[in-house]
């Protein structure tokens, strides 16, 4: 697999989402590894701007009136002047497979000094099952010179479907505003050479930054909700599509991975603009968590869709006392599930898989 | 913390548990390490064997016939011909924490070649807090260099009281008998540069090679179970201590981590008599992790000694009809407990460790 060698892999099941507000310099340094690939750009902010991408890749590109022209009102649902548009791109995509990454991130090395071909490891990530039930102390299993450790069961070894997997950064983290305030030298230089499965019923915060995921086993869930012109929040679109998507993985019995690839993130956003973003979050999140911890979907939710309506219910009932964003944001998760379904008309039926430990 | 100019992290309030068959000659290689630290050894087997200790190290020996006058009866709890009889170590402590290691563990390295001082990176595990309820991508939010990243809930980050620190192994991976017949020559090559905490309601191998502990958070759960002379199984003695241990820690808000640090594992252990012990232990563990993941707890458990006398009463009743070994095991684990407070007449008092998201 993925022999560099031969033609890359999934090379025509695959595509990458790109948000921007700018010039798209940044692939030139990806070319090696993205030029084989199909790119869906989506373009915030202004669409007069004329979005620069460099020559030789293969693309197709949305702005803001692409996109009210596809979705008609149903383009409520996706977020302006916030990298939360990305989730149109998933939407319109015709692929199996899809990898989204922020304009600020580059190539990163391993610890030889070896550029790392993100890409390819988001691919394997995938294509190996995932481990949600159990715990194994080497980490993923299915990687090259490791395996399941003694006391690990045996009838638990075939995993997991793999649904997401999500990639880390080297140079500046994903820090929230807070810390980005209390540590703004702070650089993560560590490369953890491991990749491992996120256990069922945890919940864990899912960036967006560096992403790559199933677009058959749980497509529907990625929305990156309300954000940006016009919403009380931002910084809190992956969060969101992260956790939903992690309830209807576990309730699905669908792995989600995370660790290696790093790509390297150049470019701390603004700590002060981050802030006002992301207070309202801050406090909001406190009675998010619980909500998603405690969260479960009936024995009919057998498709991602059915289990996201399900779950826009539940935002509504519960969610919608914290603010009245809560009620908005669980119609445009109806609106979305609409317009995916009309955008995929083949998509939505039940994914068939199950196993003793689900839900 | 852990200067190694100065005194050595918690010299007078850690004691090192061995036990052993043979002389104790790898204790050379970890003097640097082990020198300023007391030692527990319990040897296993043939008591009229003697045993040499390395000059220069301070220890304390058992061996079958100082446990049976110090325990009476109650010595039937404690596992013979089997390293299962370390927990003995464990109960006749006077300190607060325990390491444990196996003597057939070396000094592993690090990838720029320097020796590992796996004492001192467990101290550092159980000193600094645990995440069990949320899962940080960047693993070890309190590791220098490293933080909570963006998404994780500010009221979760003071973390939980660590109560375990599990470290892992270069070379010798700890497969069980068929993993090994099956791979013969596998060697574990990857240092993995994490610590991570297991996370609330998933349970994981844990494995006695190289093991730490705090006694007063966790000790009475730390029972190795009945193994080797006269036990239909053996190689799930730690296994059993984890799944209990881990049980508990969740009932009780404990954290367990994994990850760092490496020994070297120097010896794989005989697959076809590994296969021996652990067959039945390969059917039975199917039924034990359903049994561990539903296992509750009553909220009038509020020490660990409570939690295990629970426990062991649920044994009884849901896996004796598995096989009459669980009675058995069952009533030693009270004769354990019974034991235990004997010799640690002031400990069982309520650990008042609780939170809002504990069971």
């Amino acid at each position: 697999m993925a022999n560099s060698k031969s033609s890359p892999a999934l090379k025509d099941e695959l595509d990458i989402v790109i948000p921007t507000i700018r010039n798209l310099d940044f692939l030139e340094m990806w070319r090696p590894f993205f030029q084989p690939y199909h790119l869906i750009i989506v373009q915030d902010g202004d669409p007069s701007k004329i979005i620069n991408v460099p020559e030789g890749f293969d693309y197709e590109l949305y702005n803001r009136n692409d996109i009210n022209k596809i979705l008609g009102p149903k383009a409520s649902c996706i977020s302006f002047k916030d990298s939360a548009c990305r989730c149109f791109g998933y939407m319109v995509s015709k692929k199996k497979y899809i990898y989204t990454i922020d304009d600020d991130c580059f190539v990163a090395k391993d610890p030889t000094g070896k550029e790392i071909n993100a890409l390819e490891q988001h691919i394997k990530n995938l294509l190996a099952p995932s481990t949600p039930f159990f715990f194994n102390t080497l980490y993923d299993p299915y990687r090259e010179g490791a395996d399941f450790v003694r006391g690990y069961p045996f009838s638990l070894r075939e995993g997991a479907p793999t649904a997401v997997s999500h990639g880390l950064w080297l140079n500046i983290p994903d820090y929230d505003a807070p810390t980005q305030l209390v540590k703004p030298r702070e650089r993560n230089t560590r490369y953890v050479d491991a990749v491992m499965t996120i256990p069922k019923g945890t919940l864990f915060p899912m960036c967006g930054m560096n992403l790559a995921f199933d677009r058959e086993l749980i497509g529907p869930a990625m929305y990156f909700g309300l954000m940006g012109d016009g919403q009380p929040i931002g910084r809190y679109d992956d969060m969101w599509a992260g956790w939903c998507t992690k309830v209807i993985c576990d309730h699905l019995g669908l792995g989600i991975k995370t660790g290696l690839p790093y790509i390297w993130h150049s470019k701390a956003s603004n700590p002060f603009v981050n802030l006002k973003k992301e207070y309202k979050g801050i406090y909001w999140q406190e009675e998010l968590i619980p909500f998603f911890q405690s969260a479960t979907l009936s024995k009919d939710a057998d498709t991602v869709q059915k289990c996201y309506l399900e779950l826009s219910k539940q935002v509504k009932a519960k969610l919608g006392k914290v603010d009245d964003y809560f009620n908005k944001l669980a119609d445009a998760m109806v609106t979305w599930i609409e317009a995916w379904d009309e955008l995929n008309p083949s998509t939505g039926v039940s994914t068939g898989v199950s196993n003793g430990t689900a839900k």
